[in-house]
């Protein structure tokens, strides 16, 4: 008989690879495999899916125990993905789970997050792919929630293919755990983020601007979005894809004209 | 008889504010109104729709003169459209043109693109927006082609509505203006970038690595993509939308089963 080797997991997140909401996912995530955790060395909200061009990036290893190896890197989250997958790690990760993120992802902070832009890489890569968040911001945030539920997601990815080219926005509610509802399989919300930039002065008379902003979400009413499962005390699962092509745009653009003005 | 008012043309890139992309934009967009440059100090290539959030942004006026004004940030090419918008303009551009970038922003470079990311922050508030690139990352690359149309592309999007929600990745090819055959709508080619990290040691015997890649295309022999219009010497037009909804992978999500862990 073959003993079935244990799977690779590939942890990763932007809040740093200190961050207490990583920390609870590699206790949730460990019974499930081998842990290779590469993070952001410190902060790495809203990267998107930045990439480091025009300088290098460094790698770290902090610790190394029996199934949870963790190193932290220079870059963004998405370079910490890429270096994972390309240099550091044995061979290439069956899985990938980035979180657990401080803060929401939900409807288009999905675009901003750099949560979300290491589990589209672990995607774009053709690696399973999840990415977790709580709707709370702060360092000490409850992950109650995550803990009693991420672990069964994960298992339904581990056992279950997910569709080619797609990976899970998935955020978690903050309330008690007994009023959790289930998790609800969702749409990305229509909305924006509307910024009032603070403007400040310098002791040296320059001025700066600190962003800050409300989400606006379009469609408070819509019960298939994120933000409502969200606002109705469920977990908000969105399947995430990569193609950003408008094909209702296609058709429409079709019908234009070009000339050459030379 | 009311005058009409001239347009507001709000432009960025990731290049940085002294890149030629730009202002061989700049050139080619002024004849059609008010132009406002709102682009990054130094070069922002990768970004992405990263945002700035632990450090404040810094703006500068670099000159002004009849219907030109251009302005300097410090952040990243998002950074750059949210304080245009926010904080910098008289009132909401009427359009948002990003680039030309040095480099293509075609296949799912597109995500990885702060031009693009300029270009979709636009979007996302409203504003109809264009991205444009050429397929040279040199610093003198050749222009002539985006010289010849993209005039014309942008008065396609003046004059006609883009389709609500959507914005435009066009990309130009590196080949004599006579030989381009026209504009072709496509979508974003399947594809990745393939890194192989370049490994180096400093001077104090610490190692880093710097990121270098090939595109591999998926679909090399689809005739509606952008990197197949592009290497059969037309001009591609992808339209781009913000919804990463995968609505396939949603109807195969709804037949898992979740379990509360505690």
């Amino acid at each position: 008989m073959v003993k079935k080797k244990r799977p690779l997991i590939l942890l990763s997140n932007d809040d740093g690879v200190n961050a207490r909401g990583l920390h609870t996912l590699i206790e949730i995530i460990k019974p499930y495999g081998d842990i290779v955790v590469v993070a952001p060395e410190k902060g790495e909200s809203g990267k998107s899916h930045a990439i480091t061009l025009n300088m290098p990036v460094r790698v770290r290893k902090i610790s190394e125990s029996e199934n949870v190896t963790i190193y932290s890197c220079s870059g963004t989250p998405v370079d910490s993905v890429k270096l994972a997958i390309n240099k550091l790690l044995p061979r290439k990760p069956d899985f990938l789970v980035s979180g657990i993120n401080h803060g929401s992802n939900a409807s288009i902070s999905v675009i901003y997050s750099g949560t979300m832009g290491a589990a589209i890489e672990g995607c774009l890569n053709g690696i399973p792919s999840i990415g977790f968040s709580v709707l709370d911001h702060s360092e000490n945030a409850d992950f109650s929630i995550a803990k009693a539920y991420a672990g069964s997601i994960f298992q339904n990815v581990m056992e279950n293919d997910l569709p080619v080219g797609t990976c899970l926005n998935v955020n978690f509610p903050v309330i008690p755990l007994n009023k959790v509802k289930g998790v609800r399989v969702c749409r990305q919300t229509r909305g924006v983020w509307k910024e009032e930039y603070e403007r400040r002065v310098d002791p040296h008379k320059g001025e700066y601007f600190w962003l800050t902003g409300d989400f606006h979400n379009f469609e408070p009413d819509a019960k298939d979005t994120d933000e409502w499962a969200l606002a109705n005390n469920y977990i908000a699962v969105v399947p995430i894809h990569v193609d950003l092509t408008s094909y209702e745009g296609i058709k429409k653009l079709r019908d234009w004209t070009y000339e050459c003005k030379i």
